[in-house]
């Protein structure tokens, strides 16, 4: 099924510079896709650490469970990604897919299999065939090369309609560090862990432990601050590699400022890339910000944004270019969190809809109407009980997402 | 926007009896509606009882909150519903207007306006003008009539496609006690208490307490156990009313063996009227039962089940025709509750499709598929950890959905 790019892509994409320490590679295996790449081999030169976050499912995929028992060690070698298949719910095959593939891979590279870092994103349930790789890996571990990112990045697309980098520099100790990232998905995107696969890089020189902090931490901000569908991923991961070959002292505490520095520059780069995952929401017309303000806490705030964010109902309306206040007033009542229904305000863009639990009585609705006809719409409300606030990306659903979902695996 | 009827819709409809001490009538008020009836009076005989349960929104309707008020009182001698405005986030003008209608029927009936019981189902945020209902409502009062009730269940209807209704009768103490049911809803169909507006006759003598204790028990089973989009109206109302007109003995005990009797007859009314909202989801073209069992506890098990029947991957699916398991296991992984993705077994009416965490080896896509074409499916999934079990009736997700409410308000 060949999807029309979305209405909300980015009219170019980034081109992350080359990162000292990093070469990659891309491949047709045909695991599921022809005629494109379907693998990435990313190589790292020794020295380089490694943090993530993976998917919060309890039926993980096999690959999650690899990473899960990998990343402790904080020292990664390579990176393999594929296309097609997920290996999720794939039993005992599974696990040994896993296992063959990170021994190819290590064969490949020359490094021990737990310094193999794993992703696989596609269909559900079907068995993968690690013996594809083999030959595969190793073909493309003599092919590598630094740039350009887009090979990556498109390589592990899956339904998405454009591929997803970001880049950014920050100036440590007179030396420019940079970071370059990519990402994919674009359904199944859901709380706790917002992203199908979304990979970082960069030549900082960071303890294994500091990046993870910082990796956590921005993850709340940007991925952990989307969804599309309300589906969870059993694949969902986001890892960050640093190879150290910035000429800097090592940054191997939270407390040392360039820590900071460092981490306001990743924050950047995830919270681009998680944008364009919401961008790229399957059948997405609309992107939509969602703010809270006033709710008891920013934790009450978040629950309140994601019920409304998630609720069938407010998509279709603004799918429908409908500033139908009612449905969010709804979605604030599911969300089981404290709120007044007589204090809640609740506005699109500028527009103040409702105002202590009823119509504005300026409320105009060619205005309102004018406004839900943008592609990029914002939807405040107002709890009125105190200062708790959270922020919350979204898109519309549509029939597109209807299309795409009915149909992906015939 | 006129709607074509639900391919699920029932083949026939249910002949409630006339209920001794229940009249109503149905009238055009054209609250927002043309060409139809839009107001119900339903009137009762001094000395019937009430009970219900309402929706757990804590942004709640006018209506509702009126109802909740009053449902202590336990007795009601009118039922005044209407159809195209649901009077919720309408601020003081909505409690204003929930007063002065009380106080029209109460003047109508004669009776206090504490015993009249109000609900209201429609737009959202929209003042609804009760001084419509002057005139109207002494009108009603002067034509009432013991049947047919389909004409109460078309006056309540809003986006539903067909009328709902159901009936029981059930011998105690040698004499015949009917029951007569209506139900509206199809949209904002979801978690804690799944429909908008379903009322319940009956003519058997039963004390509010006991009425209440039956209602809330069986409402689990029924209106709790079903799920459209998951999103949570702010009117979800269930009354249940009790003339006392049939001659035996009063129950006022819940360990009055008759209770019991009672009460299997009200489960079978309102089973009878969820499945119908189930039938007539929005957009819905299958029927989808979701099993859960093997869980840790019922009430994990009804949390997983809930995860299903709530994804819109899961139900874009089953709109698809694909017997998709892998998005299963993701719903199951994302509900939060005890699972193994190793021991799970998953099937589609009696197709095995995944054993312990993978396909099935006899797994037949052919059979799979063929089994997805009908309109009536079985998802059961088991967890293989404890006794747990739970049911829930749903639909799929499809175009349909997507038109009835991406213009509901234009």
């Amino acid at each position: 099924m060949a999807l029309p790019i979305s209405p909300l892509a980015p009219k170019t994409h980034a081109v992350p510079p080359a990162i000292a320490g990093v070469r990659f590679a891309t491949a047709e295996a045909g695991i599921r896709y022809k005629g494109r790449t379907d693998v990435l081999l990313a190589v790292f030169d020794p020295g380089t650490t490694v943090a993530g976050v993976l998917t919060r499912s309890l039926c993980p995929s096999a690959a999650i469970d690899w990473c899960r028992a990998n990343l402790p060690g904080g020292t990664a070698r390579a990176l393999v990604v594929n296309s097609g298949n997920a290996n999720a719910f794939t039993g005992l095959k599974g696990k040994q897919s896993v296992e063959l593939t990170a021994q190819i891979a290590a064969r490949a590279v020359g490094c021990a299999p737990s310094e193999i870092f794993l992703a696989s994103t596609g269909v559900i349930g079907e068995p993968l065939d690690a013996t594809k790789f083999d030959g595969v890996l190793e073909g493309l571990a003599g092919t590598l090369v630094a740039e350009p990112w887009i090979d990556p990045a498109r390589a592990i697309m899956t339904t998405d309609t454009f591929p997803k980098l970001a880049e950014a520099t920050v100036e440590i100790d007179g030396v420019a560090i940079s970071i370059a990232g990519i990402a994919k998905g674009s359904g199944m995107i859901a709380p706790d862990m917002a992203t199908m696969l979304s990979f970082v890089f960069t030549d900082a020189p960071i303890a294994a432990p500091v990046l993870q902090a910082l990796v956590a931490r921005h993850n709340q901000t940007s991925f952990n601050a989307i969804t599309v569908d309300s589906d969870t991923s059993t694949s969902d991961t986001l890892l960050a590699f640093a190879t150290g070959k910035a000429a800097i002292a090592p940054i191997d505490s939270l407390s040392d400022p360039r820590a900071e520095t460092f981490g306001d520059a990743l924050k950047t780069v995830l919270f681009d890339l998680a944008m364009q995952v919401v961008r790229d929401g399957e059948g997405a017309s609309k992107f939509v910000t969602v703010t809270v303000t006033g709710a008891q806490s920013d934790d009450s705030a978040a629950k309140i944004a994601r019920a409304i964010a998630d609720s069938p109902l407010v998509k279709t309306a603004i799918a429908g270019e409908d500033a139908n206040w009612g449905r969010v007033v709804m979605a604030v009542g599911k969300a089981g969190q404290p709120a007044d229904r007589d204090r809640l305000t609740i506005a699109f863009g500028d527009i103040v809809v409702a105002r202590n639990g009823e119509r504005a009585p300026d409320y105009s609705e060619d205005a309102a109407s004018a406004y839900m006809k943008g592609d990029e719409l914002t939807l405040k409300v107002d709890i009125g009980l105190g200062d708790g606030k959270a922020t919350l990306y979204t898109c519309d659903l549509t029939h597109g997402y209807i299309d795409i979902n009915g149909s992906y695996r015939s």
